[in-house]
Protein backbone atom coordinates (compact mmCIF):
# COMPACT_ATOMS: atom_id res chain seq x y z
CA UNK A 1 0.00 0.00 0.00
CA UNK A 2 1.16 3.20 -1.36
CA UNK A 3 2.05 4.83 2.69
CA UNK A 4 1.27 7.97 1.14
CA UNK A 5 -1.92 7.11 0.47
CA UNK A 6 -3.31 6.85 4.06
CA UNK A 7 -4.22 8.22 7.47
CA UNK A 8 -2.38 11.98 7.78
CA UNK A 9 -5.20 14.29 7.36
CA UNK A 10 -5.09 18.17 7.75
CA UNK A 11 -8.64 18.00 9.07
CA UNK A 12 -10.63 15.59 11.19
CA UNK A 13 -14.00 15.73 11.88
CA UNK A 14 -15.61 13.47 14.61
CA UNK A 15 -19.40 13.36 15.25
CA UNK A 16 -22.10 11.18 17.54
CA UNK A 17 -24.69 9.98 15.07
CA UNK A 18 -27.84 9.88 17.09
CA UNK A 19 -31.20 7.74 16.54
CA UNK A 20 -29.30 4.31 17.97
CA UNK A 21 -31.85 3.09 20.53
CA UNK A 22 -31.05 1.22 23.72
CA UNK A 23 -29.78 -2.02 22.05
CA UNK A 24 -31.50 -5.67 22.87
CA UNK A 25 -30.29 -8.99 22.55
CA UNK A 26 -31.73 -9.57 18.92
CA UNK A 27 -31.04 -6.30 17.51
CA UNK A 28 -29.52 -6.39 14.18
CA UNK A 29 -26.49 -3.66 14.92
CA UNK A 30 -25.89 -3.14 11.25
CA UNK A 31 -29.38 -2.36 10.59
CA UNK A 32 -30.11 0.22 13.06
CA UNK A 33 -26.04 1.58 12.23
CA UNK A 34 -27.78 2.01 9.00
CA UNK A 35 -31.16 3.38 10.28
CA UNK A 36 -29.18 5.91 12.00
CA UNK A 37 -27.16 7.01 9.12
CA UNK A 38 -30.25 7.36 6.94
CA UNK A 39 -31.99 8.96 9.30
CA UNK A 40 -29.34 11.58 9.74
CA UNK A 41 -29.02 12.12 6.25
CA UNK A 42 -25.50 11.29 6.42
CA UNK A 43 -23.53 11.32 2.70
CA UNK A 44 -21.07 9.00 3.73
CA UNK A 45 -17.27 9.34 1.62
CA UNK A 46 -15.44 6.51 0.56
CA UNK A 47 -13.01 8.04 -2.37
CA UNK A 48 -8.89 8.08 -2.47
CA UNK A 49 -9.32 11.22 -0.91
CA UNK A 50 -11.39 10.88 1.72
CA UNK A 51 -12.82 7.65 3.75
CA UNK A 52 -14.96 7.61 6.72
CA UNK A 53 -14.77 5.49 9.30
CA UNK A 54 -17.77 4.42 11.80
CA UNK A 55 -17.08 3.82 15.31
CA UNK A 56 -19.04 1.30 17.03
CA UNK A 57 -19.35 0.70 20.76
CA UNK A 58 -18.46 -3.33 21.66
CA UNK A 59 -20.96 -2.46 24.57
CA UNK A 60 -24.22 -2.39 21.63
CA UNK A 61 -22.87 -5.49 19.92
CA UNK A 62 -22.46 -7.42 23.44
CA UNK A 63 -26.13 -6.36 23.93
CA UNK A 64 -27.35 -7.26 20.45
CA UNK A 65 -25.36 -10.26 20.70
CA UNK A 66 -26.99 -11.44 23.97
CA UNK A 67 -24.11 -11.43 25.89
CA UNK A 68 -25.32 -11.25 29.48
CA UNK A 69 -24.90 -13.51 32.10
CA UNK A 70 -26.85 -14.07 35.48
CA UNK A 71 -24.49 -14.30 37.92
CA UNK A 72 -27.01 -16.98 39.63
CA UNK A 73 -25.98 -19.11 37.06
CA UNK A 74 -22.68 -19.39 37.34
CA UNK A 75 -20.88 -22.05 39.36
CA UNK A 76 -17.46 -21.04 40.50
CA UNK A 77 -14.77 -23.65 40.15
CA UNK A 78 -11.63 -24.23 42.20
CA UNK A 79 -9.80 -21.93 39.99
CA UNK A 80 -12.18 -19.16 40.13
CA UNK A 81 -12.40 -19.57 43.81
CA UNK A 82 -9.03 -19.62 44.12
CA UNK A 83 -8.46 -16.35 41.82
CA UNK A 84 -11.17 -14.36 43.94
CA UNK A 85 -9.55 -15.00 47.12
CA UNK A 86 -6.06 -13.13 45.39
CA UNK A 87 -8.28 -10.09 43.71
CA UNK A 88 -10.84 -10.06 46.29
CA UNK A 89 -13.48 -10.31 43.46
CA UNK A 90 -16.93 -12.20 43.24
CA UNK A 91 -15.79 -15.95 42.66
CA UNK A 92 -18.69 -16.41 39.77
CA UNK A 93 -17.16 -13.13 38.24
CA UNK A 94 -13.73 -14.96 38.49
CA UNK A 95 -15.53 -18.09 36.95
CA UNK A 96 -16.50 -16.03 33.81
CA UNK A 97 -13.11 -14.05 33.70
CA UNK A 98 -11.38 -17.55 33.33
CA UNK A 99 -13.79 -19.12 30.86
CA UNK A 100 -12.79 -15.52 28.10
CA UNK A 101 -9.47 -15.71 28.59
CA UNK A 102 -6.56 -17.74 27.63
CA UNK A 103 -4.13 -16.64 30.45
CA UNK A 104 -4.07 -15.19 33.48
CA UNK A 105 -1.33 -12.07 33.55
CA UNK A 106 -1.52 -10.43 37.25
CA UNK A 107 -3.26 -11.05 40.22
CA UNK A 108 -3.45 -8.25 43.34
CA UNK A 109 -6.53 -7.19 45.38
CA UNK A 110 -8.74 -5.75 43.04
CA UNK A 111 -6.36 -6.27 40.30
CA UNK A 112 -7.27 -9.12 37.81
CA UNK A 113 -5.22 -8.42 34.41
CA UNK A 114 -5.77 -11.85 31.82
CA UNK A 115 -5.29 -12.71 28.17
CA UNK A 116 -8.91 -12.42 26.53
CA UNK A 117 -9.23 -15.35 24.36
CA UNK A 118 -9.47 -12.56 21.35
CA UNK A 119 -5.55 -11.73 22.33
CA UNK A 120 -5.24 -8.56 23.59
CA UNK A 121 -4.50 -8.31 27.68
CA UNK A 122 -6.93 -6.46 29.91
CA UNK A 123 -8.03 -6.10 33.60
CA UNK A 124 -11.37 -8.76 33.93
CA UNK A 125 -11.44 -9.60 30.57
CA UNK A 126 -13.67 -7.51 29.91
CA UNK A 127 -16.05 -8.38 31.85
CA UNK A 128 -18.66 -5.74 32.85
CA UNK A 129 -20.29 -5.89 36.21
CA UNK A 130 -21.33 -2.09 35.87
CA UNK A 131 -23.25 -1.32 32.71
CA UNK A 132 -25.21 -4.94 32.73
CA UNK A 133 -29.16 -5.23 32.92
CA UNK A 134 -31.35 -4.45 35.38
CA UNK A 135 -32.07 -6.94 37.96
CA UNK A 136 -36.01 -5.36 38.39
CA UNK A 137 -37.53 -8.71 36.73
CA UNK A 138 -36.36 -10.81 39.81
CA UNK A 139 -32.93 -12.50 38.01
CA UNK A 140 -29.77 -11.04 38.17
CA UNK A 141 -27.54 -9.56 38.92
CA UNK A 142 -26.23 -9.47 35.48
CA UNK A 143 -22.55 -8.99 34.09
CA UNK A 144 -21.73 -8.49 29.98
CA UNK A 145 -18.96 -9.90 28.52
CA UNK A 146 -17.39 -8.98 25.57
CA UNK A 147 -18.63 -9.38 21.79
CA UNK A 148 -18.38 -13.05 20.40
CA UNK A 149 -15.86 -11.98 17.60
CA UNK A 150 -15.80 -8.11 17.17
CA UNK A 151 -13.69 -8.14 13.78
CA UNK A 152 -16.51 -10.27 12.17
CA UNK A 153 -19.13 -7.82 13.82
CA UNK A 154 -17.09 -5.10 11.72
CA UNK A 155 -17.17 -6.88 8.62
CA UNK A 156 -21.06 -7.26 9.23
CA UNK A 157 -21.53 -3.52 9.86
CA UNK A 158 -19.26 -2.51 6.79
CA UNK A 159 -21.04 -5.34 4.17
CA UNK A 160 -24.43 -3.38 5.55
CA UNK A 161 -23.29 -0.05 5.10
CA UNK A 162 -22.34 -0.68 1.59
CA UNK A 163 -25.46 -2.92 0.54
CA UNK A 164 -27.35 0.21 1.72
CA UNK A 165 -25.40 3.01 0.27
CA UNK A 166 -22.98 1.37 -1.93
CA UNK A 167 -19.96 3.09 0.02
CA UNK A 168 -16.75 1.29 1.40
CA UNK A 169 -16.16 2.36 5.00
CA UNK A 170 -14.24 1.55 7.41
CA UNK A 171 -15.32 0.39 10.90
CA UNK A 172 -13.86 -0.03 14.09
CA UNK A 173 -15.31 -1.63 17.32
CA UNK A 174 -14.06 -0.01 20.60
CA UNK A 175 -13.76 -0.74 23.84
CA UNK A 176 -12.26 1.32 27.01
CA UNK A 177 -9.01 -0.43 28.67
CA UNK A 178 -6.66 0.29 31.25
CA UNK A 179 -2.89 0.19 31.02
CA UNK A 180 0.45 -0.39 32.42
CA UNK A 181 2.40 2.57 33.85
CA UNK A 182 -0.16 5.22 32.93
CA UNK A 183 -3.53 5.98 34.73
CA UNK A 184 -6.88 6.51 32.93
CA UNK A 185 -8.35 4.55 30.24
CA UNK A 186 -8.62 4.66 26.77
CA UNK A 187 -10.54 3.94 23.90
CA UNK A 188 -8.87 0.87 21.84
CA UNK A 189 -10.27 -0.87 18.91
CA UNK A 190 -11.27 -4.65 19.29
CA UNK A 191 -12.28 -5.24 15.98
CA UNK A 192 -11.87 -3.38 12.75
CA UNK A 193 -13.36 -4.17 9.24
CA UNK A 194 -11.82 -1.89 5.70
CA UNK A 195 -9.81 0.63 7.70
CA UNK A 196 -5.98 -0.67 8.74
CA UNK A 197 -5.48 -1.42 12.30
CA UNK A 198 -1.43 -0.30 11.91
CA UNK A 199 -0.91 2.31 9.50
CA UNK A 200 3.72 1.22 8.48
CA UNK A 201 5.40 4.55 7.40
CA UNK A 202 8.56 2.40 7.06
CA UNK A 203 10.11 4.02 3.82
CA UNK A 204 8.79 7.21 4.74
CA UNK A 205 11.77 9.65 6.08
CA UNK A 206 11.66 13.03 7.50
CA UNK A 207 13.22 16.10 6.68
CA UNK A 208 16.43 15.60 6.28
CA UNK A 209 15.86 12.16 4.54
CA UNK A 210 16.37 9.65 7.21
CA UNK A 211 14.66 6.93 8.13
CA UNK A 212 11.51 7.74 10.93
CA UNK A 213 11.90 6.27 14.15
CA UNK A 214 8.65 5.45 14.89
CA UNK A 215 7.75 3.59 12.17
CA UNK A 216 4.05 2.07 13.28
CA UNK A 217 1.55 3.76 13.87
CA UNK A 218 -1.77 2.01 15.87
CA UNK A 219 -4.11 3.98 13.75
CA UNK A 220 -7.46 1.60 14.62
CA UNK A 221 -6.06 2.52 18.41
CA UNK A 222 -5.89 6.19 17.70
CA UNK A 223 -9.38 6.25 15.86
CA UNK A 224 -10.71 4.63 19.21
CA UNK A 225 -9.28 7.29 21.12
CA UNK A 226 -10.58 9.68 19.75
CA UNK A 227 -13.61 8.60 19.02
CA UNK A 228 -13.99 7.88 23.09
CA UNK A 229 -13.19 11.80 23.46
CA UNK A 230 -17.03 12.32 21.71
CA UNK A 231 -18.86 8.74 22.41
CA UNK A 232 -17.97 8.85 26.55
CA UNK A 233 -18.99 5.63 28.16
CA UNK A 234 -21.62 3.79 25.27
CA UNK A 235 -24.68 3.46 27.53
CA UNK A 236 -25.02 7.22 27.97
CA UNK A 237 -26.64 7.31 24.55
CA UNK A 238 -23.31 7.83 21.93
CA UNK A 239 -22.44 4.65 20.77
CA UNK A 240 -21.98 5.26 16.88
CA UNK A 241 -19.53 8.72 15.91
CA UNK A 242 -18.83 8.84 12.16
CA UNK A 243 -14.86 9.64 12.33
CA UNK A 244 -14.41 12.03 8.42
CA UNK A 245 -11.15 12.98 7.11
CA UNK A 246 -8.85 10.25 6.95
CA UNK A 247 -7.52 9.08 3.96
CA UNK A 248 -6.65 4.98 3.48
CA UNK A 249 -7.41 2.47 0.98
CA UNK A 250 -9.77 0.02 1.82
CA UNK A 251 -7.98 -2.59 3.61
CA UNK A 252 -9.97 -6.06 3.16
CA UNK A 253 -7.58 -8.26 5.32
CA UNK A 254 -7.89 -5.54 8.38
CA UNK A 255 -7.73 -7.19 11.68
CA UNK A 256 -7.24 -6.18 15.13
CA UNK A 257 -4.97 -9.44 15.08
CA UNK A 258 -2.28 -7.14 13.86
CA UNK A 259 -2.35 -4.65 17.02
CA UNK A 260 -1.43 -7.82 19.02
CA UNK A 261 2.04 -7.83 20.16
CA UNK A 262 3.22 -11.54 19.79
CA UNK A 263 3.47 -12.99 23.56
CA UNK A 264 7.63 -14.04 23.12
CA UNK A 265 8.04 -10.28 21.98
CA UNK A 266 6.62 -8.88 24.86
CA UNK A 267 8.78 -8.29 27.74
CA UNK A 268 6.40 -7.75 30.49
CA UNK A 269 4.29 -11.18 30.13
CA UNK B 1 -15.47 20.03 39.37
CA UNK B 2 -18.79 19.30 38.03
CA UNK B 3 -18.15 16.14 36.10
CA UNK B 4 -20.98 17.05 33.73
CA UNK B 5 -19.33 20.26 32.70
CA UNK B 6 -16.01 18.20 31.32
CA UNK B 7 -15.03 16.74 27.74
CA UNK B 8 -17.95 14.56 25.85
CA UNK B 9 -18.43 16.77 23.15
CA UNK B 10 -20.94 15.42 20.17
CA UNK B 11 -18.80 16.90 18.06
CA UNK B 12 -14.90 17.40 17.91
CA UNK B 13 -12.95 19.18 14.92
CA UNK B 14 -8.86 18.20 15.07
CA UNK B 15 -7.69 21.05 12.08
CA UNK B 16 -3.64 21.16 11.98
CA UNK B 17 -2.69 25.32 12.15
CA UNK B 18 -0.36 25.73 9.55
CA UNK B 19 2.22 28.40 9.67
CA UNK B 20 5.00 26.86 12.26
CA UNK B 21 8.09 27.01 10.39
CA UNK B 22 11.32 24.70 11.35
CA UNK B 23 12.03 24.74 14.77
CA UNK B 24 15.62 26.56 15.45
CA UNK B 25 17.23 26.20 18.66
CA UNK B 26 16.45 29.64 20.65
CA UNK B 27 12.81 30.12 19.02
CA UNK B 28 9.97 31.25 21.18
CA UNK B 29 7.45 28.22 20.96
CA UNK B 30 5.06 30.34 22.49
CA UNK B 31 5.00 33.59 20.39
CA UNK B 32 5.14 30.68 17.14
CA UNK B 33 2.28 29.24 18.00
CA UNK B 34 0.09 33.00 18.69
CA UNK B 35 2.19 33.85 15.14
CA UNK B 36 0.45 30.64 13.06
CA UNK B 37 -3.10 31.20 15.07
CA UNK B 38 -3.25 35.05 14.40
CA UNK B 39 -2.20 34.19 10.27
CA UNK B 40 -4.56 32.13 10.10
CA UNK B 41 -7.33 34.14 11.76
CA UNK B 42 -8.29 31.86 14.19
CA UNK B 43 -10.67 32.42 17.10
CA UNK B 44 -10.12 30.80 19.89
CA UNK B 45 -13.52 29.63 21.93
CA UNK B 46 -12.60 29.09 25.51
CA UNK B 47 -15.66 29.43 27.76
CA UNK B 48 -18.09 26.84 29.89
CA UNK B 49 -19.39 25.46 27.13
CA UNK B 50 -16.41 25.06 24.17
CA UNK B 51 -12.70 25.57 25.05
CA UNK B 52 -10.11 24.89 22.44
CA UNK B 53 -7.28 22.81 23.09
CA UNK B 54 -3.86 23.54 21.23
CA UNK B 55 -1.75 20.43 20.80
CA UNK B 56 1.79 20.80 20.12
CA UNK B 57 4.59 18.35 19.57
CA UNK B 58 7.11 17.76 21.56
CA UNK B 59 9.71 17.97 19.04
CA UNK B 60 9.08 21.77 18.34
CA UNK B 61 9.81 22.41 22.10
CA UNK B 62 13.05 20.25 22.15
CA UNK B 63 14.14 21.80 18.91
CA UNK B 64 13.64 25.03 20.29
CA UNK B 65 15.61 24.33 23.25
CA UNK B 66 18.47 22.91 21.72
CA UNK B 67 18.55 19.53 23.21
CA UNK B 68 20.42 17.87 20.19
CA UNK B 69 23.57 16.18 21.83
CA UNK B 70 25.97 15.83 19.06
CA UNK B 71 27.26 12.10 19.98
CA UNK B 72 31.07 12.81 19.56
CA UNK B 73 31.14 14.57 22.52
CA UNK B 74 29.18 11.71 24.51
CA UNK B 75 31.47 9.51 27.07
CA UNK B 76 29.88 6.78 27.73
CA UNK B 77 29.67 5.09 31.47
CA UNK B 78 30.71 1.71 32.37
CA UNK B 79 27.13 1.01 32.98
CA UNK B 80 25.99 2.50 29.20
CA UNK B 81 28.75 0.02 27.78
CA UNK B 82 27.36 -3.22 29.35
CA UNK B 83 23.58 -1.58 28.71
CA UNK B 84 24.78 -1.15 25.02
CA UNK B 85 25.94 -4.22 25.18
CA UNK B 86 22.57 -5.75 26.40
CA UNK B 87 20.56 -3.78 23.56
CA UNK B 88 22.78 -3.76 20.72
CA UNK B 89 22.87 0.09 20.60
CA UNK B 90 25.06 2.96 20.45
CA UNK B 91 27.07 3.37 24.03
CA UNK B 92 27.20 6.80 23.91
CA UNK B 93 22.87 6.61 22.79
CA UNK B 94 22.59 4.71 25.72
CA UNK B 95 24.36 6.66 28.24
CA UNK B 96 22.31 9.69 26.97
CA UNK B 97 19.39 7.12 27.88
CA UNK B 98 20.54 6.44 31.45
CA UNK B 99 21.17 10.28 31.65
CA UNK B 100 17.78 11.13 30.85
CA UNK B 101 16.01 8.31 33.38
CA UNK B 102 15.71 7.09 37.03
CA UNK B 103 15.27 3.50 36.11
CA UNK B 104 15.57 0.81 33.45
CA UNK B 105 12.48 -1.39 32.97
CA UNK B 106 13.50 -3.65 30.44
CA UNK B 107 16.32 -4.62 28.13
CA UNK B 108 16.86 -7.48 25.32
CA UNK B 109 18.33 -6.66 22.00
CA UNK B 110 17.25 -3.59 20.08
CA UNK B 111 14.58 -2.71 22.73
CA UNK B 112 15.21 -0.69 26.15
CA UNK B 113 12.71 0.29 28.02
CA UNK B 114 13.14 2.99 31.11
CA UNK B 115 11.17 5.24 33.02
CA UNK B 116 12.05 8.64 32.35
CA UNK B 117 13.03 11.47 35.08
CA UNK B 118 9.55 12.61 33.88
CA UNK B 119 7.87 9.68 35.56
CA UNK B 120 7.10 7.96 32.52
CA UNK B 121 7.85 4.59 31.25
CA UNK B 122 9.28 4.55 27.50
CA UNK B 123 11.60 2.87 24.86
CA UNK B 124 14.74 4.62 24.99
CA UNK B 125 13.73 7.51 27.01
CA UNK B 126 12.28 9.46 24.27
CA UNK B 127 16.11 10.01 22.95
CA UNK B 128 15.81 10.49 18.87
CA UNK B 129 17.84 9.29 16.83
CA UNK B 130 16.19 9.76 13.40
CA UNK B 131 14.43 13.32 13.82
CA UNK B 132 17.80 15.06 14.56
CA UNK B 133 19.88 17.40 13.10
CA UNK B 134 21.95 17.53 9.73
CA UNK B 135 25.16 16.01 9.92
CA UNK B 136 26.12 18.00 6.62
CA UNK B 137 28.22 20.98 8.88
CA UNK B 138 30.94 18.03 9.41
CA UNK B 139 29.46 17.55 13.51
CA UNK B 140 26.98 14.87 14.50
CA UNK B 141 25.16 12.49 14.26
CA UNK B 142 23.05 14.42 16.54
CA UNK B 143 20.43 13.28 18.74
CA UNK B 144 17.72 15.08 20.39
CA UNK B 145 16.35 15.04 23.77
CA UNK B 146 12.60 15.59 25.04
CA UNK B 147 11.74 19.12 26.49
CA UNK B 148 12.90 19.71 30.00
CA UNK B 149 10.08 20.19 31.37
CA UNK B 150 6.99 19.88 29.22
CA UNK B 151 3.94 20.96 31.77
CA UNK B 152 6.13 23.95 32.25
CA UNK B 153 6.12 24.44 28.33
CA UNK B 154 2.42 23.90 28.29
CA UNK B 155 1.96 26.57 30.88
CA UNK B 156 4.09 29.12 28.68
CA UNK B 157 2.32 28.00 25.55
CA UNK B 158 -1.17 28.67 27.47
CA UNK B 159 -0.33 32.03 28.88
CA UNK B 160 1.14 33.57 25.98
CA UNK B 161 -1.95 32.51 24.38
CA UNK B 162 -3.70 34.30 27.09
CA UNK B 163 -1.80 37.47 26.98
CA UNK B 164 -2.28 37.55 23.23
CA UNK B 165 -6.05 36.82 22.34
CA UNK B 166 -7.72 37.36 26.14
CA UNK B 167 -9.00 33.86 26.07
CA UNK B 168 -8.34 30.55 28.25
CA UNK B 169 -7.36 27.32 26.08
CA UNK B 170 -6.05 24.22 27.08
CA UNK B 171 -2.59 23.06 26.21
CA UNK B 172 -1.05 19.21 25.58
CA UNK B 173 2.51 18.43 24.62
CA UNK B 174 2.59 14.99 22.71
CA UNK B 175 4.69 12.36 22.06
CA UNK B 176 4.32 9.13 20.36
CA UNK B 177 5.02 5.73 22.58
CA UNK B 178 5.22 2.21 22.17
CA UNK B 179 3.32 0.05 24.53
CA UNK B 180 3.60 -3.03 26.33
CA UNK B 181 0.68 -5.69 24.73
CA UNK B 182 -0.56 -3.60 21.78
CA UNK B 183 1.85 -2.97 18.48
CA UNK B 184 2.52 0.67 17.04
CA UNK B 185 2.74 3.71 18.53
CA UNK B 186 -0.19 6.31 19.87
CA UNK B 187 0.48 9.87 20.74
CA UNK B 188 0.31 10.35 24.76
CA UNK B 189 0.73 13.76 26.55
CA UNK B 190 3.97 14.86 28.17
CA UNK B 191 2.57 17.85 29.07
CA UNK B 192 -0.40 19.91 29.64
CA UNK B 193 -1.64 23.05 30.97
CA UNK B 194 -5.53 24.38 31.45
CA UNK B 195 -7.49 20.47 30.62
CA UNK B 196 -7.16 18.15 33.17
CA UNK B 197 -5.14 15.48 32.59
CA UNK B 198 -7.07 12.68 33.26
CA UNK B 199 -11.10 12.59 33.37
CA UNK B 200 -12.68 11.46 36.65
CA UNK B 201 -16.45 10.14 36.38
CA UNK B 202 -16.60 9.07 39.66
CA UNK B 203 -19.88 9.75 41.11
CA UNK B 204 -22.04 9.20 37.26
CA UNK B 205 -24.09 6.64 36.80
CA UNK B 206 -25.21 3.87 33.58
CA UNK B 207 -28.69 4.33 32.54
CA UNK B 208 -29.83 2.30 35.40
CA UNK B 209 -28.41 3.87 37.74
CA UNK B 210 -25.42 1.95 38.82
CA UNK B 211 -22.17 3.32 39.27
CA UNK B 212 -19.72 3.17 35.59
CA UNK B 213 -17.03 0.34 35.85
CA UNK B 214 -14.82 2.64 34.14
CA UNK B 215 -14.22 5.36 36.07
CA UNK B 216 -11.68 7.58 35.11
CA UNK B 217 -10.40 8.81 31.36
CA UNK B 218 -7.14 9.54 30.41
CA UNK B 219 -8.55 12.92 28.65
CA UNK B 220 -4.82 14.48 27.84
CA UNK B 221 -3.72 10.78 26.04
CA UNK B 222 -7.09 10.94 24.08
CA UNK B 223 -6.36 14.30 22.83
CA UNK B 224 -2.60 13.35 21.99
CA UNK B 225 -4.16 10.52 19.94
CA UNK B 226 -6.48 11.94 18.13
CA UNK B 227 -4.31 15.09 17.15
CA UNK B 228 -1.74 12.28 16.26
CA UNK B 229 -4.09 11.17 13.70
CA UNK B 230 -3.70 14.65 12.39
CA UNK B 231 -0.06 16.07 13.04
CA UNK B 232 1.63 12.25 12.19
CA UNK B 233 5.43 12.84 12.37
CA UNK B 234 6.10 16.16 13.86
CA UNK B 235 8.85 16.96 11.06
CA UNK B 236 6.33 16.62 8.45
CA UNK B 237 5.19 20.48 9.25
CA UNK B 238 1.81 19.72 11.41
CA UNK B 239 3.16 19.91 15.11
CA UNK B 240 0.58 22.28 15.98
CA UNK B 241 -3.41 21.11 15.97
CA UNK B 242 -6.50 22.67 17.17
CA UNK B 243 -8.82 20.67 19.01
CA UNK B 244 -12.27 22.31 19.49
CA UNK B 245 -15.39 20.70 20.76
CA UNK B 246 -14.61 19.17 24.30
CA UNK B 247 -15.82 21.01 27.43
CA UNK B 248 -14.19 21.63 30.23
CA UNK B 249 -13.74 23.74 33.16
CA UNK B 250 -9.68 25.34 33.14
CA UNK B 251 -7.84 23.15 35.36
CA UNK B 252 -4.67 25.57 37.08
CA UNK B 253 -3.31 23.01 38.78
CA UNK B 254 -3.29 20.88 35.18
CA UNK B 255 -0.30 18.05 35.43
CA UNK B 256 1.20 15.28 33.82
CA UNK B 257 1.82 13.39 36.65
CA UNK B 258 -1.69 12.67 37.22
CA UNK B 259 -1.05 9.83 34.16
CA UNK B 260 1.10 8.63 35.83
CA UNK B 261 0.51 5.09 37.82
CA UNK B 262 2.09 5.21 41.32
CA UNK B 263 5.21 2.55 41.17
CA UNK B 264 3.93 0.53 43.76
CA UNK B 265 0.86 0.02 42.33
CA UNK B 266 2.05 -0.98 39.01
CA UNK B 267 2.34 -4.59 38.44
CA UNK B 268 4.29 -4.70 35.43
CA UNK B 269 7.71 -2.94 37.40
Amino acid sequence: MDPSSIACAPRLELSAVPGIPIVQPGDDVAALVCDALAQNAIELRGDREQRDVLVVTSKIISRAEDRFVDLTTVDASDDALQLARQARKDPRVCELILRESSEVSRVAPNVLIVRHRLGFVSANAGVDESNGRSTSDGRGPWVLLLPRDPDASARAIRAAVHARFGVDVGVVITDSHGRPFRLGSVGVAIGVAGVPALWDHRGRTDLQGRALEITITALADQIAAAADLVAGQADEGRPLVLVRGLRFTSDEQASTSELLRPVAQDLYR
